[in-house]
């Protein structure tokens, strides 16, 4: 093995004539995070092992029946994808496995009800997860009957568990977005929406959680181009929303 | 609209501590094409169509039912929609329309059978076409009785059709690839696979094709990492593999 230190995605091959806005967006919605840790990534151990945990934004269209590590069928396709593709070539070395477990339509209570299988027993190191948006959004339209503080007492019930069972894990959640100009989201999601984000933020913080900001992202990402470049409904990002994702979720652990 | 001239990928966030072999690999397979166009993507209308054709490595999963552009199940997991997520960022402001119609398992000959739907329709500007892999595998499985006379005979009679309907299409070709180190490729694969390798590339300098020498590229990528890193059989790629094939083809049309 005779990797060369460079980074694949700087030297990466589009060229001088690109528009590409994604360094602003990232740069102006993730300033100085406290939560972030640096470089964490290159800190990390060989073989050590990264679990994507969350809804369909995550899920992506994966094969379930599928459960393999580093695997395009397992990955969908989806932020999760892109950042995991990413990290396999600039870490090559490091030989982690990484596995996609989201599901599309989980509320934080149903991750909780597949937790052993889908996360304690795959032991991660690191475990990124993004959960709220259909916590609320099934509560709009009648489907449940969940609250923000079910929200936020489910997240940090399932966070104790996990630290009691990986005291060692690294933490990284996403925060729940919505993006107004989509077919799926309109004046009725605000502000009451903003209490899952605030929630998730302080939980995040409680675990000393990485924390991607990623309404915040979207929110910048707007004054770039309209929301449905970014999500037609919303919620669920189109393919480049999904690459500012990825990009946001490999600066924050950067 | 604001678009920063600076590119994403370049800027992407995994830090020095990468160690990516990417660039080096690309770098000895794809020296000095006389196939290559300078700066294609850039020198394309707002609006232009891409179109990526071709068999199981293209269709990667595709939701086969969405026939959308710029959706991320309708590209499937795979180095199609890679490169399709990294153009839709860097050329946000050119607003491409990029489409996967990529079928598992197709051979030339089955290209040709959809290509009025499957392609004229789309009216592509750039097309993009990786097809012959299993031109070869299912003749040598028993299941298909085609030559390699046959495969480069039925790629330029699609080829003439397709510049008889599309005269200012700028046609990508990839080198049907085989790794030896996969599951399902072994000795017996060599030589006779490389004739199709060499009639893709004829057919492509016939037809002033950008040309993306994937076999050569995996030659090269196996002096830093396993085949099996790259593909678990041989040929559908891994991960990493199809980031790989992504950076590729995006360096070929740089």
């Amino acid at each position: 093995m005779n990797f060369n230190r460079r980074n694949f995605l700087r030297n990466a091959a589009i060229g001088a004539a690109g528009l590409a806005a994604i360094p602003e967006i990232l740069s102006a919605a993730m300033p100085l995070s406290p939560l972030k840790k640096k470089g964490l990534l290159s800190t990390m151990e060989k073989g050590d092992v990264i679990l994507f945990q969350g809804d369909s934004i995550t899920d992506a269209g994966r094969e379930r029946q599928k459960q393999e590590a580093n695997s395009p069928a397992s990955f969908g396709s989806g932020y999760a994808f892109l950042a995991a593709s990413g990290i396999l070539n600039d870490y090559a070395s490091k030989e982690f496995s990484i596995y996609n477990r989201g599901i599309s339509g989980n509320k934080v209570y149903q991750l909780a009800e597949r937790w052993q299988k889908d996360c304690l027993d795959l032991k991660p190191h690191v475990l990124s997860i993004l959960i709220g948006v259909n916590d609320f959004w099934h509560k709009l339209n009648g489907n449940y009957n969940g609250t923000v503080e079910i929200y936020e007492t489910d997240f940090r019930k399932l966070l104790v568990e996990t630290k009691k069972m990986l005291p060692n894990v690294q933490l990284v959640i996403g925060e729940p977005y919505a993006v107004l100009d989509g077919s799926a989201v309109d004046e009725k999601w605000f502000p009451e929406f903003d209490a899952y984000r605030h929630s998730s933020k302080k939980v995040a913080e409680e675990f000393e959680a990485i924390y991607i900001p990623f309404h915040d992202i979207f929110d910048q990402a707007q004054k770039y181009a309209p929301g449905k470049y970014w999500t037609a409904d919303g919620v669920h990002p189109s393919m480049a929303g999904a690459a500012l994702m990825a990009q946001a979720w490999l600066k924050a652990v950067e």
